[in-house]
C-alpha cells in the first residue's frame, strides 16, 4: 500500500477564529479521511465542545491532539511555506496559487526533503480564515502565498470544513502520485481473476461466429464488419477468464436452442 | 470569465436515502459554490426540512428545485453515464475510476457533444449512497462505473456533503480546463459513435436477463451473481450505441430460436 510521506502528513491545517465548533469537528474528520492529522486552532470560539466531537465522527483523536494557539504567528512558528486560503477575489492581489499547485508544491518539497537524506524540512501550513470574514490583512501578511479555491464567482461561500476537505484531498492525491510507489496499482478490479489469454479469446471469436451463423444473425458470406465490431468490443472489455467461460456457456445454450428447433423441424 | 458548459452544469448529483437533512443542505451549498445545480434526492428521510435550509446557507434555490424521486431508477431516467461513488473497497470489484478521471470524462464528453453541433447529450449522473451503508448491490448495478474517492484506508468515512464537494470541485476544475477548447479531441476512438446512455444499457440488461432465462442458462430464482458479472463486463466495455444495437439483435435472434423450438415441441 502506498504511503504519504511524513512531510506531507505533517502539513499544518490552521483554522483562525472558527465560530462554529461543528466546523472544527468536520475539519478533523476531513483531515483524517485523507490520512492527515495536524490541526491547529487559533482562538476558536468554542473548543473543546461536544458539537465538535459530534461532527468529528470518529476523528476525535485529531481533536484531542489539536494545538490551540493565541495567535496565528504562534500557530505558524516553525512552519515552512505558508498558504492563506480564500475563495473570493481580493482587491490587493497576492501571488495566487490553485489548490492543485499548492498540493504539488508541498508534495514535491517533501520528495526533495526525503531525497536529501536530511530530516524532512519544516512543515507547510495552510491557513483558513473565519467563516464569514476570512483572513484579515495582517494575517494574510504572514502567508507567503494566496491559495484561491476556484469557485462560482456569484456564490463563492464554501463551508470551512468543505474547503479543508478539498485541500486535504488534493494533498493526498499529490502525495500518492509522488510516493515512491514500489508496486503500481493493478489494472481495474480483477479480484484475482486473470485476463483471458489470446488462444481462449480466439476460440471465443470462432464460437461466436459459428453461433451467429446458426442463429441466422450473421451472413456467412459477409461476416467481416459485424465480427470486427464485436471483437473490438470484447478486446476493449479485457475479458477475464471467468467472463469468457460465461460467454461461451451462453453461446452453447443458444446453439442447443437452435439445434433443438432444427431437430423438431426435421424430425 | 470562463463558463462551464451546459453539459457539465447539467450533471446530476443523486443522493440516495439521505438520513440527515443537514447533509442535503450542505450538498446543495457545495454544488452551488462550484456552479452546479442538479440535485436529485431518492427517498430522503426528511425533506424539505429546516435543517436542510439552514445548512444550505444561501443555496436554497437548489433545494427548492431539487427533484425528489421514489427510486434510483427514476432519478437516473434519461441520464447518460452513471457513476456510483464509494470511499470503501468492494469485494466484487467494479471498474473503478478516480474523481479526477470521472470529471475529465464528463467534461470531455461535454466538449464532444458541443462540437457536434447537436444539443448536449444526456447528462451524466453521480450517485451517492446512504451515510452509513452507501449503495447496495442492486443500486450499484445501475451504475456503469464505480467512482472511488482515494481515502485513508484506516478511516475512509467521508461526510456525504464532503464527498459531493470533492466531486463538484473536480468537475468545475475539469470543466474550466476544457472550457475554451472547441477543438479538444473526444475520448477514446469512438469514430463518432456515441456511448450508449443509461436507459439503453438498462434495457439491454433486462433483455439479456430475459434471454438467458429463456435459454435456461440463468436460474430465475437466483440470477444475481451471473447477471452482475455480465453487467460489470458490459460496463467496463463502455458500449457504443451501435454495439448495443448489435447485442440486442443477437439476443433477439436467440429468443426467436428458443421460441421456434418451443413452438415445434408444442405444435
Amino acid at each position: 500500500m502506498q504511503q504519504l510521506s511524513e512531510a506531507v502528513v505533517s502539513t499544518r491545517f490552521v483554522l483562525v477564529e472558527t465560530s462554529h465548533p461543528g466546523n472544527i469537528g468536520a475539519a478533523a474528520r476531513a483531515l483524517k479521511t485523507m490520512g492527515l492529522r495536524e490541526l491547529y486552532l487559533v482562538r476558536p470560539r468554542f473548543f473543546p465542545d461536544p458539537r465538535a466531537s459530534a461532527r468529528a465522527s470518529g476523528a476525535d483523536d485529531l481533536l484531542s491532539r489539536a494545538v490551540v494557539c493565541d495567535s496565528l504567528a504562534e500557530a505558524l512558528a516553525g512552519a515552512g511555506l505558508v498558504f492563506g486560503t480564500s475563495a473570493r477575489e481580493r482587491s490587493l492581489r497576492w501571488p495566487e496559487v490553485a489548490p492543485r499547485q499548492c498540493a504539488e508544491q508541498i508534495a514535491a518539497a517533501a520528495v526533495a526533503g526525503a531525497s536529501s537524506a536530511a530530516a524532512a524540512g519544516p512543515p507547510a501550513a495552510l491557513v483558513f480564515g473565519r467563516e464569514r470574514t476570512g483572513l484579515d490583512n495582517d494575517e494574510l501578511a504572514l502567508c507567503q502565498r494566496m491559495l484561491r479555491i476556484p469557485a462560482n464567482p456569484e456564490y463563492s461561500s464554501l463551508n470551512l470544513a468543505a474547503a479543508v476537505q478539498l485541500l486535504a484531498y488534493e494533498l493526498r492525491v499529490a502525495g500518492l502520485a509522488m510516493a515512491p510507489g514500489p508496486d503500481c496499482a493493478p489494472a481495474d478490479g480483477d479480484d484475482g481473476d486473470p485476463l483471458a489469454g489470446h488462444d481462449d479469446v480466439a476460440r471465443l471469436h470462432d464460437h461466436l461466429r459459428e453461433t451467429l451463423i446458426e442463429l441466422e444473425f450473421l451472413d456467412p458470406g459477409n461476416p467481416r464488419q459485424l465480427m470486427r465490431r464485436l471483437q473490438r468490443l470484447f478486446n476493449r472489455a479485457q475479458l477475464r477468464e471467468s467472463e469468457l467461460n460465461i460467454l461461451r456457456g451462453v453461446l452453447g445454450a443458444a446453439q442447443r436452442a437452435v439445434r433443438r428447433a432444427a431437430t423438431r423441424r426435421d424430425g
